[in-house]
């Protein structure tokens, strides 16, 4: 109960849509790298809500696009979809989502992306009022809360959002009315992303969609309208799109600069932006930060792709790849001989002797958290006959775990935590080591880099703390 | 939400006890007949509690003793553990129990046998306070009911049982104080039963051991001590077994009849009976009530066994295997085409054709609910060549479902609802259809007669409504 | 390779029955108990066989009584299917059955119960031919001779069973011609029974059956026809059922006395008579040899039930439960901690004190091979209370390993081998011990005596041996 | 029986490492991308063969290395392992490999990659001599010839592989002479890659390692030696490494170029080069050959993108990435729907709308097989807004499928059989489609061009047909 897990995940929200369920699915496969736990669907019918869900990728949970024994179970043209991000600890089938949960007389299911840094607040005051917790996610509170006020009409509702603080974006569904509401919101601060579509087919009503990313949208040829706004909630039901403005967007916003950084994919539209050419253009704003003398520049596949050719564009060397990865790899492997085991981390990524032997070598990823994968590929790389090594991170070092919803390792295990730039180059073996700047980043963003939350690199957010 | 399963099941809790884990699923494993949808077991160490639940027998979820992955995964010397009965509709992993939650600082496990007749006015009454419902049983509900009143001390948890009405007997267990605390307890009217027992090793200090029936005991090795008494609550710890009355046991008590007719193993001890010897004296009363001319006795096994070697001896007449039961048939076939589907309801018992041919036979069963299976057996035997069917009944006409716990189908699937006897000897084809009478039955009692349940016959309980 | 698996197991064949696979499937049910090893089903559609086989139980090889992935994996009409007996090492897929194979043009399947008991030298004088063998049965060897012999009409593959020798019944399919051709043969021993059925429906033509016992003809209303003869090949295709003398029947029969004692299903019909019948029979002969002043006699379940019953009714002692057997227990319970270990060996069976304390018991069984279950049986009452434990076995001592097909332990593993039934007394800690004689065995088949094989109580087979 | 699978196959082979069958997974694991339909490892102790296959990806049949039960079932220090590709029809565990066999005294196992193209006749002379076939593998035969031969020392082995014709590269494992004999060999053509390479670790006698590409030896750390030379056969057992020449290396020899067209992984060692590079002077060459005027050029990814690399510098246009591959896509999604199901297909690549819209967009892959992903993909980018789009393909038109082991599809599904490059463009609905010639691919080979196979674009060989 008491380990609380980071929820960095993708929600998916569909309205009108006959075979909801399988087009919740269909976004969940565009959402997987979101989240890689568990997968589960809810869908609504005749004022019943019906739930699959299950540890492991959507294609595990969901084989041929629906559950494994009954493919029929999730009938109904309104559903939600969540997939959930690996967690080290707290990885457990009674955390999956969507959550189910009935108040009064009414069934609610809710898919929540982000994390309630107030919850030790909220689930304090909940406990002291004789709430009963039977899961360990933030999630849960937003459902206790919304029992606890008995709230079921949309104005209802929206005032328990208000008391929520950051962050979150979510989606929600009611079996009632007919054929099932389905609510989506976004925190005032707009920390996650949350996007509205719909799609449009001769001779039929137009479907609505919610999602995470617009890549969802997409994979069911849905078409983008605009972003859930911070401190909206929109609800689709039987009388339409209607919004509500449950608090007022707060000046300056505090988007969470990591969905572009490495998050989101690079196809999506993100705070309306896409992804990859962000990426490029840190990798150019780092050439020029951080040049390095070198033959050739080598991403970190497929993490560093879109920053190293922005960063090989930039300082022209020549993009080479000298790293392969192997994307059939599972996720563990366990030998008790130390052999085998140590040759088990190497399975990851490849070297292509040939393309680095001799070479003075730039290596460009995307950020840089634990360090420990970087480490045995700088190594690797030398072993192959690099000639030099030179590591280039195309954003800020990562100092400081994410208290609004994104999955980082401790504190502690965070590389750049409490280490200088030279330490880290030091402990990697790197011939040199260059990261972005926090004002190079921020400046590819022009009048909106005020909108952003930087709080892993500064270690504060002055915006939130009085 | 809304359907209700009947929650007639096995609980079992061990205190003391090295790899209590093992020896709690040794427990189910002798109480599956109470139960066979989902199996669980809960450890506390060091303060946290331990689960691992699932659906189908106590030999899959916990193959070779322990969960199929990580066997090490329920540490601790302290255990409850759950069988719950198969139910038509609401047959689902969110149902299983031990049920976990947390409210205050505190975490709990549950696991309950039997049915709060209140719950409708306890589930509106929490839903008033804001309650969120996260599953279908009514055993959430005592959980609720904790966090509710804030009850953590044994003395504020009796208070809390006050409330619950009829009927429980259930297990719960507390990772504190160290090395856990196990609450048992049994509601003012003893429906179900629950007994305790103790372990004692040489060299070692003693273990206390509660469950339904006494052939979890048995199991293990442990002696039976005492029943725990309606209106009981016993607390087990490191100070010791302490012994709460939270309520005055009922005069008289209500103990459920059909423990004995057939829902407890006929090796175990029972509100201070073994029900095989209940079920012999059961067949020699019936025999005396509804005798009949006829070459020889046939049990419907297993169930129908115990009574008809008393009614043989009774009436003097042999008792003979014209049936076999395949006790390896699994729970559905389906097949597509009619033939196959027809033959497949004949898979769980056999005829022994030369046994019945020729003869005049009495069928004896221990009760009779749906009737659909003796209905098939009745007209295979006369396919077989018998010349007469009786069916002779070792239990009153079930003709009400149970509002306490037992697993009946719904009122109009109960073949005595509505029918007089001689309706339904018309219907199963018989030659002659005799019950016990509840007289006839309760006689059987003496003194204690007074002390059951009889409202699945006599359709209610004078006892309950005032 | 090396290690030789006993093929005890049952077989069926199905031949113009739509959805011929399900009612194969039913077959296997009801054969179970003749195999737990592994299940399997091919059939025959279009010139193609088409095969589903995997390890377990047939529920769950076929759950619903289909593969389960899959349903229309067997089409067609014509159908073989076989349950493996389970074997304690050579437990592979590789070696479940029916076996498919190539050679010439042509595709085999076959399904053989029984024990090819010159194995070896077959074996070898295939080797020498350059045969390649790629599962551990004698089985394959049949399929290798078929090969070798270029057997395809059935009068070749008839010359090939005739160098079979003992021990086989086997049922192959064909292919071709269309919808295929069911054989099934019966070595001229008649080691293991194989029965022959049909199935007569209103508006179709006939379906042909044919099974190991009665019991799997009953399963799907078919009507029992006659035995398969010893020496007889039955080929069942478009031109309708012939029958081919591959060997003269020998005088005497070795039919397997064990199929009578313990192995067949009590309401077969096997070699023409009921087992169940044959048991009480042998319970009542064993009353007479070795009577008991006792004062219950108890069955121990199921196995001991019929001989328990014609004991207690010719001896004059009330037969009574004092033993219940627990039907839902897994096969293994494996636990690091010694008390849990040892209370797990107690899963099986329960005794119920009250009808056993202070009694004189007379424990009846149909045979005694290894002894470990029962002595702990006998410790158990003992404990519970009884007075007085004799037990009575309702054949002689099986002293000798069976070469023809039933899967006995080693020899040092059957408690009677080089033992006297004095030193089995002791080692059991009984009161006394009695043993049902050969002769009085025997004696109960009348004309038919001479007509069995008695090896695994002589040791030798005279009729084999020249 | 008769449909027979394409054996394109990865194989590993391990000698004298501790933990062998770990290390031989992890070779599997490297190899992955040679076949995801099943994979299996043997080991060989103390006489024995052990083994386990399944279904399925490496990671599935050895999570976390091992079996998923009983990671102790794979003891010994050789061993040897395969992956099989995923064919349509065939896939079925009884075809995977390592094949086990006994023969005279020995047991023996296979792993084949490579097809026998003389299989038929082979088989049909096996067939003829009476063996019994058992899968529908070409591997199998070898096997039926090393019993039909009665081969067991090497140099009978050998005289057996110089039966066999193209294509096949194999590994061996006999458990005898102790501790087992790995036998590693090619065919005279040298289709199919095989390597040999060598762990040295201090204080520990040298472990031989063979596999089908250099990446598995990377990935245990094992250095290349040298290839297995075509006609050599090598036998490493307790005396060492020996080599036989079973047969001359033809002249020239047929080494498959689509090995570095697309099969072997980018930065494996193959024919003495590496793919990655050999792939981007493919490109190269394309650009020179098939120059087109356009604003980017974009990779199909992951397989076209060394290609993309060479041809983007060739022609000096910038590489982007306009499609991203979604590497958590399952195999296949099942949906009644006909939106759901058309969604469906767009899984697995992504467009950057950003990047392509209003582009002229050359896009670049390795071959083009069915065309189906391609259409859909050309299709996609002109929704996407694309002004123009050119596709360039770095090898001949693929017009045939293979003999010797490449798994193509039929001879009708290929979409260049029987059509001009223009009626390709046309169905593709492309404004232009360039394929590289065969002499400009050859050309890039030097001097060792002759030593190739290029049957599927010529349609056949000249050097094998007399």
């Amino acid at each position: 109960m008491h380990t609380k897990p980071r929820d960095a995940c993708g929600i998916v929200g569909i309205y009108n849509l006959e075979d909801a369920a399988r087009h919740a699915v269909l976004g969940l496969h565009a959402l997987q790298h979101r989240g890689q736990e568990s997968a589960g669907v809810v869908t609504a019918l005749d004022g019943k809500l019906h739930c699959h869900k299950g540890m492991g990728l959507v294609a595990n949970v969901f084989p041929g696009g629906s559950p494994a024994e009954g493919a029929d179970r999730l009938p109904g043209t309104t559903a939600i979809g969540h997939v959930r991000y690996s967690t080290a600890g707290g990885s457990n089938l009674v955390n999956a989502q969507p959550l189910i949960a009935g108040y009064m007389d009414s069934e609610v299911a809710l898919g929540h992306n982000g994390n309630l840094c107030q919850s030790q607040t909220l689930r304090a005051q909940l406990a002291s009022h004789g709430a009963l917790f039977q899961t360990s996610t933030d999630s849960e509170l937003v459902l206790h809360l919304l029992a606890q006020h008995q709230a079921k009409t949309p104005e209802e509702i929206a005032r328990v959002l208000a008391l929520l603080g950051p962050a979150f974006s979510l989606v929600m569904l009611y079996p009632l009315p007919l054929p099932g509401r389905l609510i989506a919101a976004r925190d005032p601060w707009g920390f996650r992303p949350l996007v509205l579509g719909e799609l449009k087919r001769p001779g039929k009503s137009v479907a609505m969609v919610v999602a995470s990313e617009t890549c969802a949208l997409d994979q069911i040829e849905a078409e983008y309208v605009r972003e859930i706004e911070p401190g909206e909630m929109v609800i689709i039901d039987h009388a339409g799109l209607r919004s509500i403005r449950f608090a007022q967007a707060q000046t300056p916003l505090w988007r969470c600069l990591l969905e572009h950084i490495y998050f989101a994919r690079p196809d999506s539209l993100v705070f309306g932006e896409t992804p990859h050419l962000v990426r490029e253009r840190c990798g150019e704003a780092l050439a020029k930060e951080q040049p390095v003398a070198a033959d050739i520049v080598v991403p970190i596949p497929d993490s560093g792709f879109s920053a190293a050719m922005g960063y090989a564009r930039a300082i022209n060397i020549p993009l080479e790849r000298g790293l392969i990865r192997n994307h059939y790899v599972g996720r563990s492997f366990i030998a008790p001989g130390q052999h085998a085991r140590a040759m088990a981390v190497r399975m990851k990524h490849n070297i292509v002797r040939e393309v680095v032997e001799g070479k003075r070598i730039v290596l460009v990823d995307d950020s840089l958290i634990r360090g420990t994968t970087t480490a045995t590929l700088a190594q690797s790389l030398r072993k192959a006959g690099a000639k030099e090594v030179h590591l280039r991170i195309a954003c800020p070092p990562t100092r400081h775990p994410c208290a609004y919803g994104v999955d980082f390792p401790d504190r502690d295990e965070l590389i750049a935590h409490n280490r200088s730039v030279d330490e880290i180059r030091h402990l990697l073996e790197l011939d040199s080591l260059g990261y972005l700047s926090e004002q190079g980043l921020l400046r590819l963003f022009g009048q909106n880099a005020a909108d952003f939350c930087t709080a892993c690199w500064s270690g504060c957010n002055p915006k939130l703390e009085p």
